[in-house]
C-alpha cells in the first residue's frame, strides 16, 4: 500500500517534552522550562506582590510563555505545569491560607492554570517539591525512603516513602518544621509554642545567639538586625557564643531528626538551604545528636546528607519534578 | 469435543482460601486459620517458652496443622502464613533481637515456615500486623491514611500511607512508642531515656500514679505490685491521684498524636490494648490535648478513635491480613 512506503516521510518532527515549573513564593515568582534531565532551559522572575489577584499572575506567566519563551526554546511540547508554593494542596490544587503570598482564602491556582495553558497543572509547597526534585534530580536518585529538610527563614520537609512523596489524608503531610520540640518554648507564627522551626532554621539560630548574649551581659553589637550569616561569620571568627548557638541548633536538629526516623525509618536525610550551607558548624552538632537520640536498631544505619540540589534552581526543579514523577 | 460436554463434570471442588496466622508472643504463641472475612476458624496456642530453638516450635506449629487444622476444616487451600512477632522484619523474614522471646540473635522464622510448609511466608511486627489488620477488618476499612496504636505493656505503631503499610528503608518503621518525649526523662528499656512508651502505656501509668503518690506523702498500699487496671479501678472509684494520672497520661498521648499527624496527616488513630480500654478516662484527656497541639491545618480533621478490632483475635487477624495484603 501506498502509506507503507511513505511513513518515513511522514515522520512527524521530535519535539522535547518540557515542564513549565512555577515557584510562587512570598517575594518572588521564577518560573521556567525544564526538561526531564533537570536541564533549566529558560527562566524568569516576577514580583509576587506586583499581582493583587493570582489570575493575573497567571496571565502574565502565560504572556511571557508565548512570547518570550515560546520564542527562545526550539520545539517542544508543554508536558504540564508544576507549582511549588507555599500551603499548597496537591489533591485540591489549591494555595490554602499562605501567610505570606498577597492572596488570602483558598486560591484555586492550578486549575487557573490549567484553564490557560490548557494542560495539566500540580501543586504542592515548596518543601515537597524539593522532595521530589532531590530524588529525581539529585542524591537521592534510587533512593525510596528518604526525609528532605529545608533550612531557611523557617523549616520545612517532605517525607519519601517506598518512592512517592507522602501527601497524607489532606494532602497537607510533611510539616516537620511545626512538630512542637519542646513544649511552651518560643511563640511560633503558628500561635503555637515550642515549634522545630522556631530553633532550627535561620531565624531560630538568631534567636538562640541572642538569647545566649542577652544572657551573657556581654556587648553584642545591634542584636536586633542579626542574620544567620553574621552568626556563622562569627562562629568561623572563633565566637564562642556563635558555635555555641550552631552546636544548640544541631542538638535540638538531631534529636528531632532522630524522632524523625522512628516514623519512616529512611535510608537518609537530606538538609538543604542556607542554614546547611553552614556545613561543619551545623553537621557535626547534628550528626552527633541524632546517633545518640537514636534508637538503637536504626543506629549507624541513616545518613545526614547536604542535599545536592543546586541552590539556584533548586525550586524550579523541584516544581518540574511534581510533573516528571506524576507521569510514572 | 467430548471435553466440553463434561466441563461440569470436572469442575473442581471448591476449596476456601485461609491464611495460617502466627502471633509469636513473649509468653505464648498463638497460631490458627483465618479467611479473607476475618473469620477465625480454629486456633491454639502453647508458652513461647517450652520451644529453646525457634525450628522447633515451627514443626510443632506444623504438627498441629496436619493433625488437627487439616482434620477439622472442610476443604481448604493455605494462601501463606503470616507472622506477626516483636521487631519482626519484614524484608529479611526475621525476627531480631527480641528481648522478650527466648531466641537470640537473628532469627529467619518466615523462611522456616516456608522450607516447612512449602508456602510463602511473611512476618512484620505485632503492631504493624494489627494496623493492617485494622484496614482490612476493623474499623479502618477504605481508609488510606491513618496510625494505628497498640497501647499495653509498651506502646506499639504501624502507620499506613496510601492504603500501605510503611516498612521504611529497613523494615523498622513505626515505633512511635520509642520516640523521645520528654528529654531525660525516664529511662526506657531500649537503653536510652524518656521514650513515650515510659509514659503512655500500661506501664507508663503505674509508673504516673506512683510517681504522684509517692510525691503526695498519702498513704498509697503496695505500690510496687500495683497494675494499671488497679489505678483504672481506683479513677473510676473517684481517686484523684488516679484520675491525674490519666490525665497526665492522655495529655502526653495527645502532644506526641499532634505531632505524629504532622507527617503523614492521617484520616484517622486507632487507639488499641488494655489502656485504650479504659475508654473516656483515657480518651477525653487524650482528644483535648491533641486538638490543642495541633497544628492550625489539621484542626478538627483528624478523629482518634478506638480500634474495632476484637481484642482476643487481633492478633491473629492482624497476622492474616500481612498475607491478605499482600495479594493486591
Amino acid at each position: 500500500m501506498e502509506g507503507e512506503k511513505n511513513i518515513e516521510a511522514h515522520r512527524p518532527l521530535m519535539k522535547t517534552p518540557l515542564v513549565l515549573a512555577v515557584d510562587a513564593g512570598g517575594t518572588n515568582t521564577v518560573f521556567g522550562l525544564v526538561d526531564h534531565m533537570g536541564s533549566v532551559l529558560i527562566k524568569t522572575n516576577v514580583a509576587t506582590l506586583d499581582f493583587d489577584r493570582p489570575d493575573a499572575l497567571v496571565q502574565y506567566v502565560y504572556r511571557k510563555f508565548l512570547e518570550e519563551f515560546s520564542e527562545s526554546v526550539p520545539a517542544f511540547t508543554l508536558e504540564g505545569i508544576g507549582i511549588g508554593a507555599p500551603n499548597g494542596n496537591f489533591f485540591r490544587g489549591t494555595i490554602e491560607h499562605a501567610p505570606n503570598l498577597p492572596w488570602k482564602g483558598i486560591v484555586p491556582l492550578a486549575s487557573m492554570f490549567t484553564e490557560t495553558f490548557g494542560v495539566r497543572s500540580l501543586i504542592t509547597n515548596d518543601a515537597n517539591a524539593a522532595a521530589l526534585g532531590e530524588m529525581q534530580f539529585g542524591a537521592a536518585k534510587g533512593m525510596k525512603d528518604f526525609i528532605f529538610i529545608t533550612l531557611g527563614t523557617g523549616l520545612g520537609s517532605g517525607i519519601i516513602v517506598d518512592g512517592k512523596l507522602v501527601y497524607g489524608h489532606d494532602g497537607f503531610a510533611g510539616e516537620l518544621g511545626h512538630t512542637i520540640i519542646i513544649q511552651h518554648g518560643r511563640p511560633c507564627g503558628c500561635g503555637r509554642r515550642g515549634c522545630l522551626e522556631q530553633y532550627c532554621s535561620a531565624n531560630g539560630l538568631v534567636k538562640t545567639y541572642r538569647e545566649i548574649m542577652m544572657g551573657s551581659g556581654l556587648p553584642a553589637g545591634n542584636l536586633g538586625e542579626m542574620q544567620a550569616k553574621t552568626v556563622f561569620d562569627l562562629a568561623m571568627g572563633g565566637d564562642e557564643a556563635a558555635f555555641y548557638a550552631f552546636n544548640y541548633t544541631g542538638e535540638l536538629l538531631g534529636y528531632a531528626l532522630a524522632n524523625a526516623v522512628a516514623f519512616t525509618s529512611p535510608e537518609a536525610i537530606f538538609l538543604f538551604g542556607g542554614l546547611a550551607d553552614a556545613g561543619e558548624l551545623l553537621f557535626n552538632p547534628t550528626i552527633l545528636s541524632f546517633e545518640k537520640n537514636l534508637l538503637g536498631v536504626y543506629r549507624n544505619t541513616v545518613s545526614i546528607l547536604p542535599s545536592a540540589l543546586p541552590e539556584n534552581d533548586a525550586a524550579l526543579l523541584g516544581a518540574a519534578s511534581i510533573i516528571w514523577t506524576a507521569k510514572n
